[in-house]
Protein backbone atom coordinates (compact mmCIF):
# COMPACT_ATOMS: atom_id res chain seq x y z
CA UNK A 1 0.00 0.00 0.00
CA UNK A 2 1.25 3.16 -1.05
CA UNK A 3 1.80 5.55 2.14
CA UNK A 4 2.16 9.58 2.68
CA UNK A 5 4.51 10.06 5.48
CA UNK A 6 4.75 13.79 4.49
CA UNK A 7 3.52 14.71 8.03
CA UNK A 8 2.98 11.53 10.59
CA UNK A 9 1.51 12.15 13.97
CA UNK A 10 2.00 10.05 16.59
CA UNK A 11 -0.03 10.50 19.48
CA UNK A 12 1.01 9.05 22.96
CA UNK A 13 -1.39 9.53 25.94
CA UNK A 14 1.84 10.20 27.99
CA UNK A 15 2.60 13.36 25.41
CA UNK A 16 -0.69 14.75 25.57
CA UNK A 17 -0.52 17.78 27.61
CA UNK A 18 -3.83 17.13 28.87
CA UNK A 19 -5.82 17.02 25.25
CA UNK A 20 -7.84 14.01 24.82
CA UNK A 21 -5.73 11.95 21.89
CA UNK A 22 -8.97 12.04 19.94
CA UNK A 23 -9.02 15.42 19.51
CA UNK A 24 -5.30 16.03 18.67
CA UNK A 25 -5.57 13.35 15.97
CA UNK A 26 -8.58 15.15 14.75
CA UNK A 27 -7.02 18.58 15.23
CA UNK A 28 -3.64 17.33 13.33
CA UNK A 29 -5.34 15.58 10.48
CA UNK A 30 -7.36 19.04 10.05
CA UNK A 31 -3.98 20.87 10.32
CA UNK A 32 -2.23 18.36 7.24
CA UNK A 33 -0.90 15.29 8.60
CA UNK A 34 -0.86 12.64 6.31
CA UNK A 35 -0.69 9.23 9.02
CA UNK A 36 -1.81 9.07 12.93
CA UNK A 37 0.23 6.54 14.53
CA UNK A 38 -1.57 5.75 18.65
CA UNK A 39 1.66 5.05 20.71
CA UNK A 40 0.76 3.94 24.70
CA UNK A 41 3.68 1.75 26.37
CA UNK A 42 2.55 2.07 29.95
CA UNK A 43 -1.38 1.44 29.33
CA UNK A 44 -3.43 -1.51 29.65
CA UNK A 45 -4.58 -3.89 26.55
CA UNK A 46 -7.82 -2.62 27.60
CA UNK A 47 -6.84 1.24 27.39
CA UNK A 48 -5.20 0.96 24.39
CA UNK A 49 -8.35 -0.52 23.00
CA UNK A 50 -10.18 2.16 23.96
CA UNK A 51 -8.22 4.67 22.93
CA UNK A 52 -7.70 3.19 19.07
CA UNK A 53 -11.19 3.15 18.61
CA UNK A 54 -12.02 6.78 20.01
CA UNK A 55 -9.28 7.64 17.53
CA UNK A 56 -10.34 5.83 14.58
CA UNK A 57 -13.41 7.22 15.07
CA UNK A 58 -12.48 11.19 15.25
CA UNK A 59 -10.51 10.08 11.98
CA UNK A 60 -13.74 8.52 9.70
CA UNK A 61 -13.99 9.86 7.06
CA UNK A 62 -10.89 11.59 7.05
CA UNK A 63 -9.22 8.64 4.40
CA UNK A 64 -6.03 9.39 6.89
CA UNK A 65 -4.65 6.11 7.72
CA UNK A 66 -4.47 5.12 11.56
CA UNK A 67 -1.72 2.84 12.99
CA UNK A 68 -1.02 1.29 16.39
CA UNK A 69 2.59 1.28 17.81
CA UNK A 70 3.37 -2.58 18.33
CA UNK A 71 0.29 -4.15 19.01
CA UNK A 72 -1.36 -6.01 16.43
CA UNK A 73 -4.12 -6.66 18.26
CA UNK A 74 -5.04 -3.63 19.55
CA UNK A 75 -5.05 -2.83 15.54
CA UNK A 76 -7.23 -6.34 14.67
CA UNK A 77 -9.45 -5.29 17.33
CA UNK A 78 -9.84 -1.94 17.26
CA UNK A 79 -9.72 -2.24 12.97
CA UNK A 80 -6.90 -0.07 12.21
CA UNK A 81 -5.10 0.73 9.03
CA UNK A 82 -1.85 -1.57 10.14
CA UNK A 83 1.20 -1.52 12.65
CA UNK A 84 4.29 0.92 13.21
CA UNK A 85 6.50 -1.76 14.31
CA UNK A 86 10.15 -2.00 16.37
CA UNK A 87 13.03 -4.41 16.74
CA UNK A 88 11.85 -5.36 20.06
CA UNK A 89 8.03 -5.89 18.71
CA UNK A 90 6.38 -9.19 16.95
CA UNK A 91 8.71 -9.90 13.72
CA UNK A 92 7.61 -8.14 10.58
CA UNK A 93 6.56 -11.62 9.06
CA UNK A 94 4.11 -12.36 11.61
CA UNK A 95 2.72 -8.81 12.05
CA UNK A 96 2.34 -9.13 7.55
CA UNK A 97 0.58 -12.20 7.80
CA UNK A 98 -1.93 -11.50 10.49
CA UNK A 99 -2.62 -7.98 9.28
CA UNK A 100 -3.24 -9.12 5.79
CA UNK A 101 -1.58 -7.64 2.38
CA UNK A 102 -3.79 -4.65 2.52
CA UNK A 103 -2.47 -3.68 5.82
CA UNK A 104 0.78 -1.02 6.65
CA UNK A 105 3.53 -2.39 8.35
CA UNK A 106 6.16 0.05 9.20
CA UNK A 107 9.29 -0.75 10.67
CA UNK A 108 11.96 1.67 12.82
CA UNK A 109 15.43 1.50 11.01
CA UNK A 110 18.41 2.73 13.91
CA UNK A 111 21.15 1.27 12.63
CA UNK A 112 23.20 0.46 9.13
CA UNK A 113 22.90 -3.17 10.39
CA UNK A 114 19.10 -2.72 10.42
CA UNK A 115 18.99 -0.72 7.42
CA UNK A 116 20.52 -4.32 5.75
CA UNK A 117 18.55 -6.68 7.47
CA UNK A 118 14.76 -5.24 7.14
CA UNK A 119 12.58 -7.25 5.49
CA UNK A 120 11.70 -4.40 2.70
CA UNK A 121 9.56 -6.80 0.36
CA UNK A 122 7.13 -6.96 3.70
CA UNK A 123 6.83 -3.49 4.52
CA UNK A 124 5.18 -0.38 3.50
CA UNK A 125 7.50 2.36 5.18
CA UNK A 126 10.36 2.88 7.58
CA UNK A 127 11.04 5.47 9.49
CA UNK A 128 14.72 6.34 10.42
CA UNK A 129 16.05 7.78 14.06
CA UNK A 130 16.40 8.98 16.12
CA UNK A 131 17.52 12.00 14.11
CA UNK A 132 17.51 14.65 16.78
CA UNK A 133 17.75 14.69 20.77
CA UNK A 134 13.79 14.08 21.98
CA UNK A 135 12.70 13.90 25.23
CA UNK A 136 9.28 11.61 24.18
CA UNK A 137 11.47 8.16 24.20
CA UNK A 138 14.51 6.59 25.96
CA UNK A 139 16.63 6.21 23.27
CA UNK A 140 19.96 4.46 24.21
CA UNK A 141 21.74 4.76 20.56
CA UNK A 142 23.04 8.85 20.09
CA UNK A 143 21.38 10.78 17.49
CA UNK A 144 22.60 10.00 14.01
CA UNK A 145 21.54 13.56 12.43
CA UNK A 146 20.55 14.68 8.95
CA UNK A 147 23.78 13.08 7.90
CA UNK A 148 23.27 9.85 9.85
CA UNK A 149 19.60 10.18 7.94
CA UNK A 150 21.11 9.91 4.71
CA UNK A 151 23.47 7.14 5.21
CA UNK A 152 20.50 5.07 6.70
CA UNK A 153 18.18 5.93 4.08
CA UNK A 154 20.97 5.57 1.41
CA UNK A 155 21.56 1.62 2.38
CA UNK A 156 17.65 1.21 2.22
CA UNK A 157 17.09 2.92 -1.00
CA UNK A 158 19.98 0.64 -2.63
CA UNK A 159 18.04 -2.46 -1.55
CA UNK A 160 14.55 -0.73 -2.61
CA UNK A 161 14.45 2.60 -4.41
CA UNK A 162 11.61 4.34 -3.47
CA UNK A 163 11.15 2.70 -0.53
CA UNK A 164 9.22 5.33 1.71
CA UNK A 165 11.45 6.72 4.75
CA UNK A 166 10.07 8.77 7.30
CA UNK A 167 12.47 10.61 9.63
CA UNK A 168 11.96 10.70 13.25
CA UNK A 169 12.99 12.10 16.28
CA UNK A 170 13.25 15.78 17.72
CA UNK A 171 12.15 17.18 14.62
CA UNK A 172 10.25 20.60 14.12
CA UNK A 173 9.62 23.81 12.58
CA UNK A 174 13.48 24.11 12.72
CA UNK A 175 14.77 21.34 11.61
CA UNK A 176 12.08 20.10 9.14
CA UNK A 177 13.04 21.39 6.41
CA UNK A 178 16.81 19.73 6.95
CA UNK A 179 15.69 15.95 6.74
CA UNK A 180 13.57 16.53 4.02
CA UNK A 181 17.24 18.14 2.03
CA UNK A 182 18.47 14.89 3.14
CA UNK A 183 16.24 12.63 1.47
CA UNK A 184 13.45 11.85 4.21
CA UNK A 185 10.08 11.43 2.32
CA UNK A 186 8.48 12.99 5.70
CA UNK A 187 8.92 13.98 9.11
CA UNK A 188 7.27 11.49 12.67
CA UNK A 189 5.96 14.10 15.41
CA UNK A 190 5.10 13.88 18.73
CA UNK A 191 5.56 16.12 20.78
CA UNK A 192 5.78 19.59 17.80
CA UNK A 193 2.40 18.57 17.19
CA UNK A 194 0.91 17.52 20.29
CA UNK A 195 2.58 19.83 23.31
CA UNK A 196 1.78 23.06 20.52
CA UNK A 197 -0.40 25.37 21.76
CA UNK A 198 -2.42 24.88 18.92
CA UNK A 199 -2.49 21.26 17.55
CA UNK A 200 -4.08 21.94 13.78
CA UNK A 201 -2.02 25.51 13.30
CA UNK A 202 1.37 23.46 14.42
CA UNK A 203 0.28 20.66 11.84
CA UNK A 204 -0.36 23.39 9.11
CA UNK A 205 2.90 24.89 9.44
CA UNK A 206 4.89 22.13 9.78
CA UNK A 207 2.91 20.65 6.74
CA UNK A 208 4.11 23.74 4.28
CA UNK A 209 7.60 23.50 5.49
CA UNK A 210 7.80 19.94 4.50
CA UNK A 211 6.11 20.23 1.19
CA UNK A 212 8.35 23.43 0.58
CA UNK A 213 11.11 21.73 1.19
CA UNK A 214 10.16 18.47 -1.49
CA UNK A 215 9.18 20.64 -4.12
CA UNK A 216 12.40 22.47 -3.64
CA UNK A 217 14.20 18.95 -3.42
CA UNK A 218 12.34 18.16 -6.69
CA UNK A 219 13.36 21.59 -8.07
CA UNK A 220 17.00 20.66 -7.42
CA UNK B 1 -14.23 -25.84 24.00
CA UNK B 2 -13.94 -28.46 26.56
CA UNK B 3 -11.16 -27.36 29.02
CA UNK B 4 -9.40 -29.36 31.84
CA UNK B 5 -8.78 -27.20 34.99
CA UNK B 6 -7.46 -29.79 37.33
CA UNK B 7 -3.94 -28.54 37.10
CA UNK B 8 -3.23 -25.14 35.57
CA UNK B 9 0.29 -24.09 35.57
CA UNK B 10 1.17 -20.76 35.13
CA UNK B 11 4.81 -19.98 33.75
CA UNK B 12 5.97 -16.42 34.26
CA UNK B 13 9.51 -15.27 33.93
CA UNK B 14 9.23 -13.25 36.94
CA UNK B 15 8.61 -16.57 38.86
CA UNK B 16 10.88 -19.42 36.98
CA UNK B 17 13.56 -19.66 39.46
CA UNK B 18 16.06 -19.52 36.87
CA UNK B 19 14.98 -22.12 35.40
CA UNK B 20 13.60 -22.05 30.89
CA UNK B 21 9.83 -21.18 30.61
CA UNK B 22 9.58 -24.45 28.34
CA UNK B 23 11.76 -27.01 30.70
CA UNK B 24 8.64 -25.59 33.63
CA UNK B 25 6.23 -26.02 30.92
CA UNK B 26 7.44 -29.51 30.25
CA UNK B 27 8.47 -30.72 33.83
CA UNK B 28 4.73 -29.96 34.89
CA UNK B 29 3.36 -31.69 32.02
CA UNK B 30 5.51 -34.89 32.57
CA UNK B 31 3.71 -34.23 36.13
CA UNK B 32 0.27 -33.92 35.26
CA UNK B 33 -0.61 -30.67 34.72
CA UNK B 34 -3.59 -30.00 32.28
CA UNK B 35 -3.59 -26.68 31.16
CA UNK B 36 -0.52 -24.69 30.77
CA UNK B 37 -0.55 -20.37 30.29
CA UNK B 38 2.12 -18.46 29.51
CA UNK B 39 2.28 -14.94 31.66
CA UNK B 40 4.46 -11.98 30.75
CA UNK B 41 4.03 -9.13 32.22
CA UNK B 42 6.98 -7.07 31.48
CA UNK B 43 8.64 -7.96 28.72
CA UNK B 44 8.63 -6.95 25.03
CA UNK B 45 6.07 -8.49 22.41
CA UNK B 46 8.99 -9.94 20.91
CA UNK B 47 10.25 -11.51 23.87
CA UNK B 48 7.04 -12.87 24.64
CA UNK B 49 6.74 -14.57 21.37
CA UNK B 50 9.88 -16.43 21.41
CA UNK B 51 8.74 -17.54 25.19
CA UNK B 52 5.61 -19.10 23.49
CA UNK B 53 6.74 -20.40 20.69
CA UNK B 54 9.27 -22.56 22.61
CA UNK B 55 7.02 -23.30 24.90
CA UNK B 56 4.14 -24.78 22.28
CA UNK B 57 7.06 -26.55 21.09
CA UNK B 58 8.38 -28.15 24.42
CA UNK B 59 4.20 -29.47 24.69
CA UNK B 60 4.43 -30.25 20.96
CA UNK B 61 2.90 -33.66 21.55
CA UNK B 62 1.34 -33.82 24.94
CA UNK B 63 -1.99 -32.80 23.60
CA UNK B 64 -1.99 -30.17 26.80
CA UNK B 65 -4.00 -27.26 25.79
CA UNK B 66 -1.22 -23.73 26.05
CA UNK B 67 -3.05 -20.47 26.28
CA UNK B 68 -1.22 -16.65 26.54
CA UNK B 69 -2.05 -14.39 29.05
CA UNK B 70 -3.47 -11.07 27.97
CA UNK B 71 -2.05 -10.94 24.01
CA UNK B 72 -4.18 -12.14 21.51
CA UNK B 73 -1.20 -10.77 19.31
CA UNK B 74 1.36 -13.23 20.93
CA UNK B 75 -1.58 -16.27 20.92
CA UNK B 76 -1.62 -15.69 17.23
CA UNK B 77 1.70 -15.10 15.86
CA UNK B 78 3.18 -18.15 18.56
CA UNK B 79 0.12 -20.24 17.51
CA UNK B 80 -1.36 -21.10 20.89
CA UNK B 81 -4.74 -22.61 21.83
CA UNK B 82 -6.19 -19.40 23.49
CA UNK B 83 -5.85 -16.73 25.60
CA UNK B 84 -6.58 -15.77 29.24
CA UNK B 85 -7.52 -12.65 30.07
CA UNK B 86 -8.67 -10.11 32.46
CA UNK B 87 -10.76 -7.08 33.17
CA UNK B 88 -7.54 -4.53 31.86
CA UNK B 89 -7.41 -7.02 28.65
CA UNK B 90 -9.15 -6.83 25.63
CA UNK B 91 -12.91 -7.38 25.71
CA UNK B 92 -13.87 -11.15 25.07
CA UNK B 93 -15.59 -10.39 22.08
CA UNK B 94 -13.46 -8.98 20.54
CA UNK B 95 -10.67 -11.93 21.41
CA UNK B 96 -13.14 -14.31 20.54
CA UNK B 97 -13.39 -12.63 16.93
CA UNK B 98 -9.89 -12.68 16.68
CA UNK B 99 -8.90 -15.99 17.76
CA UNK B 100 -12.15 -18.43 16.28
CA UNK B 101 -14.91 -20.62 17.78
CA UNK B 102 -12.50 -23.30 18.34
CA UNK B 103 -10.33 -21.01 20.66
CA UNK B 104 -9.90 -21.53 24.67
CA UNK B 105 -10.68 -18.30 25.73
CA UNK B 106 -10.72 -17.74 30.15
CA UNK B 107 -11.74 -14.66 32.24
CA UNK B 108 -10.42 -13.54 35.84
CA UNK B 109 -13.70 -13.56 38.66
CA UNK B 110 -12.22 -11.29 41.14
CA UNK B 111 -16.11 -9.68 42.37
CA UNK B 112 -19.83 -10.74 42.23
CA UNK B 113 -20.26 -7.41 39.77
CA UNK B 114 -17.77 -9.06 37.20
CA UNK B 115 -19.15 -12.71 38.06
CA UNK B 116 -22.47 -11.42 37.14
CA UNK B 117 -21.50 -9.31 33.70
CA UNK B 118 -19.41 -11.97 32.80
CA UNK B 119 -20.23 -13.20 28.81
CA UNK B 120 -20.23 -16.94 30.13
CA UNK B 121 -21.22 -17.40 26.65
CA UNK B 122 -18.66 -16.78 24.80
CA UNK B 123 -16.38 -18.23 27.51
CA UNK B 124 -14.84 -21.54 28.15
CA UNK B 125 -13.52 -21.60 31.72
CA UNK B 126 -13.59 -18.94 34.13
CA UNK B 127 -10.71 -18.82 37.15
CA UNK B 128 -11.71 -17.30 40.24
CA UNK B 129 -9.77 -15.83 42.82
CA UNK B 130 -7.70 -14.51 44.69
CA UNK B 131 -8.56 -17.01 46.91
CA UNK B 132 -5.52 -17.07 49.26
CA UNK B 133 -2.83 -14.40 49.55
CA UNK B 134 0.24 -14.34 46.85
CA UNK B 135 3.20 -13.14 46.35
CA UNK B 136 3.32 -13.38 42.39
CA UNK B 137 0.86 -11.08 41.49
CA UNK B 138 0.29 -7.07 42.85
CA UNK B 139 -3.67 -7.78 44.24
CA UNK B 140 -5.40 -4.98 45.36
CA UNK B 141 -8.07 -6.82 46.17
CA UNK B 142 -8.20 -8.93 49.91
CA UNK B 143 -8.11 -12.49 49.25
CA UNK B 144 -11.67 -13.84 49.22
CA UNK B 145 -10.92 -17.19 50.79
CA UNK B 146 -12.69 -21.00 49.58
CA UNK B 147 -16.22 -19.37 51.10
CA UNK B 148 -15.84 -16.64 48.52
CA UNK B 149 -15.13 -19.07 45.81
CA UNK B 150 -17.75 -20.81 46.51
CA UNK B 151 -20.26 -17.48 46.35
CA UNK B 152 -18.87 -15.90 43.02
CA UNK B 153 -18.46 -20.13 41.76
CA UNK B 154 -22.47 -20.26 42.58
CA UNK B 155 -23.48 -16.91 40.93
CA UNK B 156 -21.51 -17.85 37.73
CA UNK B 157 -23.46 -21.34 38.19
CA UNK B 158 -26.31 -19.81 38.66
CA UNK B 159 -25.95 -18.25 35.09
CA UNK B 160 -24.57 -21.34 33.28
CA UNK B 161 -24.48 -24.35 35.27
CA UNK B 162 -21.74 -26.93 34.84
CA UNK B 163 -18.76 -23.61 33.51
CA UNK B 164 -15.62 -24.90 33.97
CA UNK B 165 -14.28 -22.66 37.29
CA UNK B 166 -10.67 -22.52 38.36
CA UNK B 167 -9.35 -21.36 41.77
CA UNK B 168 -6.55 -18.82 41.80
CA UNK B 169 -3.79 -17.41 44.23
CA UNK B 170 -2.05 -18.64 46.93
CA UNK B 171 -2.68 -22.47 46.21
CA UNK B 172 -0.31 -24.97 46.72
CA UNK B 173 -0.28 -28.60 48.73
CA UNK B 174 -2.23 -27.10 51.88
CA UNK B 175 -5.02 -25.77 50.72
CA UNK B 176 -6.06 -27.07 47.42
CA UNK B 177 -8.39 -29.76 48.76
CA UNK B 178 -10.37 -26.75 50.58
CA UNK B 179 -10.89 -25.48 47.21
CA UNK B 180 -11.77 -28.34 45.10
CA UNK B 181 -14.34 -29.20 48.67
CA UNK B 182 -15.33 -25.72 47.71
CA UNK B 183 -16.63 -26.71 44.30
CA UNK B 184 -13.50 -25.43 42.08
CA UNK B 185 -12.71 -27.62 39.19
CA UNK B 186 -9.24 -26.77 39.66
CA UNK B 187 -6.39 -24.90 40.87
CA UNK B 188 -4.15 -22.28 38.90
CA UNK B 189 -0.81 -21.96 40.04
CA UNK B 190 2.40 -20.50 39.61
CA UNK B 191 5.24 -20.25 42.38
CA UNK B 192 3.88 -24.08 43.64
CA UNK B 193 4.91 -25.18 40.91
CA UNK B 194 7.74 -23.44 38.81
CA UNK B 195 9.98 -22.47 42.10
CA UNK B 196 9.03 -26.48 43.79
CA UNK B 197 12.89 -27.43 44.01
CA UNK B 198 11.16 -30.46 41.54
CA UNK B 199 8.41 -28.35 39.21
CA UNK B 200 7.55 -32.21 37.83
CA UNK B 201 7.21 -33.91 41.82
CA UNK B 202 5.28 -31.20 42.48
CA UNK B 203 2.81 -31.28 39.88
CA UNK B 204 2.19 -34.92 40.57
CA UNK B 205 1.60 -34.12 44.15
CA UNK B 206 -0.76 -31.12 43.62
CA UNK B 207 -2.65 -33.79 40.85
CA UNK B 208 -3.13 -36.07 43.02
CA UNK B 209 -4.42 -34.12 45.74
CA UNK B 210 -7.00 -32.03 43.54
CA UNK B 211 -8.12 -36.00 42.18
CA UNK B 212 -8.25 -37.13 45.58
CA UNK B 213 -10.38 -34.38 46.43
CA UNK B 214 -12.57 -34.28 43.46
CA UNK B 215 -13.43 -38.09 43.75
CA UNK B 216 -14.29 -37.33 47.28
CA UNK B 217 -16.73 -34.57 46.12
CA UNK B 218 -18.22 -36.86 43.68
CA UNK B 219 -18.85 -39.45 46.55
CA UNK B 220 -20.25 -36.84 49.01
Amino acid sequence: MSVDLRLYALVDPDRSGGRTLEDIARAVVEGGATLVQLRDKAGSTLRMIEEAKAIKAALAGSFVPFLINDRVDVALAAGADGVHIGWDDMPVADARTLLGREAIVGLSIKTAEQAQAAPLELLDYVCIGGVFETQSKDNPEPPVGATGFAELAGIIRKRKPNMPAGAIAGIDESNAARVIAAGADGIAVISALSLAPDPKAAARKLREIVDAALSQRGAA
